[in-house]
Formats: structure tokens, sequence, C-alpha cells
């Protein structure tokens, strides 16, 4: 299992890939086998081509990320971040309000990740 | 299944009768088959007895919770928050980092709840 700090290096990564847009390390993040549920309640995202397609996309959307608050462990192989994602949306910038949790294999992979935000978590629009 | 403003308002009244010490009121957001794992990691509590139980005892440590973000909805029947406990700890305040995830039943009642912290959360000891 990886330690708290292991995972949150990982979730620190996650955000500074974005914001340097760097999609190989974003990829690179995840298991193989990961799957994606982002937001929680659509059509998950299953596999590392799914993902590759689904994170090379988003990269070029994604104008900022930035953490809301500290990132939370647990006593297991998960950890949370709540945070704002600054991105263009018909053609105006908006901020959607999200809490992304992972949840993490041996190897410090990520193999699943939720991220939970609503319709009215987008703002600005 | 229950609105986004409807789940976040439970959410809010989650952080108000904390703070407000009311343990009925707390204990009547969840449902009567409910499980609770909080923190993430540590065994799991369940039923309205034992969550009447592990709340009334923890109004009596809680000193005051606050949102750290506003309260995120998903596009399903799940919500997260990020908060801060603050509570007695062996005779010192601390803070505990925390981010709640809950899912709600077509009531509108809490059937589950994870809270992620870990070790490393605890602030101020």
């Amino acid at each position: 299992m990886p330690t708290q700090a292991e995972m949150k290096a990982v979730m620190q990564k996650y955000i500074d890939s974005f914001n340097n847009r760097n999609a190989d390390t974003l990829v690179s993040l995840f298991a193989d086998n990961a799957r994606i549920e982002d937001p929680v309640g659509s059509q998950p995202i299953e596999g590392k081509e799914a993902i590759t397609s689904f994170y090379q996309k988003g990269i070029t959307l994604v104008n900022k990320l930035e953490l809301a608050a500290p990132i939370r462990g647990s006593h297991s192989n998960s950890a949370a971040m709540a945070f704002i994602i600054n991105m263009d949306m018909d053609g105006k910038e908006v901020q959607i309000h999200c809490i992304d949790v992972m949840t993490f294999n041996d190897s410090g992979k990520v193999v699943d990740m939720k991220a939970y935000w609503g319709p009215e978590d987008i703002k600005g629009v």
C-alpha cells in the first residue's frame, strides 16, 4: 500500500501536470486497468487507451487547476482533494468546483478516480 | 433521487448540527440501514443504533466543524465536502482536515458516508 505522502504526491502531480500541459505525465499516474468516473453519475472510462484520450482532450480545455484545500489521505489506499478547474466552455472561462477521490494500487498507481461535481458546481456560465 | 440542493442542504445540516450540538438532528439525516466509514480504512459502523452512539459521543468531542470550500454535488445521488474538524484530543485542540463523501437514498437520507482523513491530516498535535 502506498504511504500517505506517496498518494498525496501523485495527486499534486495530477494538478501540476494539468498546469504544465503534460499529458504523458498525467496518464502515467494511472494503472493500465484504471477506471475514471468524471463526473460521478456519468459513464465510466476504463483502461489506458480511453484514459489517454480523455486527458489529451482535457488538457486542451483546462486553463488551470487550483487546490481549494490541502489534499486529504485516509487510513487505507485512498485519498481525496477539493479543487477548482478553470476551463473554457463555449468560449467563456468557467470554474468547476470539484472533489476527486482516488484509490491506489500497491505500485502507487491510481486504479479508480471519482470526480464529484454537479451541474450547479459550474460557476461563471 | 434527491436534487443537488437537497443533498447539499443535508450536508450543511450535518455541519450545523455538530456546531449546535444537536445529536438528534444529526442522526435523523441518516437512513436506518446507513453505513459510515470514518476514517476510510477503519471498521465501518452500520445501522441507526451504532450511528446514534457514534454521533452522541462525537458531539461531545467536537468543538466546531468548518467548511473548507463549497459543498460539491455530482450527476448522481452523491455529494462531497471538504471541511475542518476542530476537536479535543488528549486535552489539546487539534484540527482534522477531512473530506466526506455521502450517498443518498430516494428519500434524501444518507445511506453511506465515507470520511477521508489520514493520520497526517490531524494538525496541532
